[in-house]
C-alpha cells in the first residue's frame, strides 16, 4: 500500500471489534490511512495469561457494564445489537474463513459475520452460518470453507496471532501504526488513524 | 445541589483517574452538571475477585501499552506525567484524607494529589507529602490528618468503597447518574456528563 497505513487487529468473538469494523474503513478513507484487516485469536493469549475465560465472564460488574456500554455506543452508532448466546461464541472457524479469502474480499466478510453475531444473534460456529454468509458475498462457501480448514490457512492463523502478539497486542480490537505504535480498544480508533495519518 | 448531578468515583493509585479529576470539573461546569467527588479504594474489590495485585502490574504487555497510551492521554490534555515508582501507590492515606475534607475542598485537594503523583512522582502514601499538599492549600495539616486517621472516618471510607461496590463500580475512574446510569474510565466521561446532563 502506498501511504499511511494500520494495522486493525481484531478478533470475531470479542464485543468491541463490533463497532470497530462497522467504522473504521470510513475513518481511514476520510484520512487517507489504507488498513489490513487482520483477524487474530484471542483464546490462546487469554489462556497463555492463565485464564480460562473472558473477564466480562469472570467478573460480573465488569461484565454488566460492558454489555450496556456496547448498547449505549451501538444505540450511538446506528447498528443493530443483540447479545450472542453463548458469549463469547467459537470464532475460530470465522477467523480462518476471513484469513483464507483474499484482501480485498475480508473486510466485507468481516463486517457481515459482526452484524450476524452482534446484529442477529446468529451462531458464528455454525458452518453453515459462514458458509450462507461467504454465499451472499458471491464466494463459492464449499471452496472457501475447505480452503479455511486446510492445515496451512490453520498454521496461518496460529502465525497471525504470535505476530498480535509480538507486535504488543493482548486484546481487540487493536490498531498498530507502521511505526509499531499500538492502540487498544475501539475508543482509540480515532487517534490511531491520526498516528496514521500523520506519520505515515 | 439543584441540578442535575454526577457521582465521579475515583481512586488514587489509579493511573486513568489522574487526567479525569484534572478535566471533569471544566467539562461538567460547560454543561451545568454538579458533581460529587467521591473516593474509595480499588484494592478491596480486587482482592474480592481474588486479585493481588492489578492486571496492569500482572500482565506486561496490558502494562506496557496502558503507560504508554497515558503518555499519549496526558501530552493530549497538557499534563506534566511521570510514572509512579512504587506502583501502585499506597492510596488509602490519600483517600482518607480527601473523604475527610469538606466537599468543597475535596476538588482541589484531590487535584492536587494526582499532580504530585502522576505529575512529579511524589510518593503520595508519605505523610509528609500529604501535609505538604494539606497546608498549601489552607488547611491545618496536622488537625486534618488526625480527623482523617480517626475510627470514624476509616469507616467512612470503608462504606464509601461498598457504596461503590453497590453502585455496581469495579474500576476507577467511574462516573454514576443520578439514575443510576454507569459509566467507566475517563474515556467516558464526556458520555456521563452528555447523560447526566440530558436526564437532570
Amino acid at each position: 500500500m502506498a501511504g499511511p497505513t494500520l494495522d486493525f487487529w481484531y478478533e470475531f468473538a470479542s464485543t468491541y471489534s463490533y463497532p470497530a469494523a462497522m467504522r473504521i474503513e470510513r475513518l481511514a478513507a476520510e484520512r487517507g490511512v489504507g488498513l489490513r484487516w487482520r483477524p487474530f485469536l484471542l483464546g490462546p493469549i487469554f489462556r497463555a495469561q492463565g485464564w480460562s475465560d473472558t473477564p466480562f465472564n469472570v467478573l460480573p460488574a465488569k461484565g454488566a457494564n460492558m454489555w450496556r456500554d456496547l448498547e449505549r455506543i451501538t444505540a450511538w452508532d446506528g447498528l443493530p445489537f443483540r447479545r450472542p448466546d453463548p458469549f463469547p461464541q467459537h470464532s475460530v472457524l470465522a477467523a480462518r474463513t476471513a484469513l483464507a479469502l483474499a484482501d480485498d474480499a475480508r473486510p466485507a466478510f468481516t463486517r457481515a459475520v459482526y452484524a450476524a453475531e452482534f446484529g442477529e444473534g446468529k451462531q458464528i460456529s455454525d458452518r453453515a452460518v459462514i458458509a450462507a454468509l461467504l454465499a451472499a458475498q458471491g464466494h463459492d462457501a464449499e471452496t472457501t470453507l475447505a480452503r479455511a480448514e486446510s492445515g496451512e490457512n490453520k498454521d496461518r492463523l496460529k502465525a497471525q496471532t504470535q505476530i498480535a502478539v509480538d507486535a504488543g497486542v493482548y486484546g481487540a480490537p487493536s490498531f498498530v501504526a507502521a511505526d509499531g505504535e499500538l492502540f487498544w480498544g475501539n475508543d482509540r480508533l480515532e487517534q490511531a488513524i491520526d498516528w496514521a495519518a500523520a506519520r505515515g
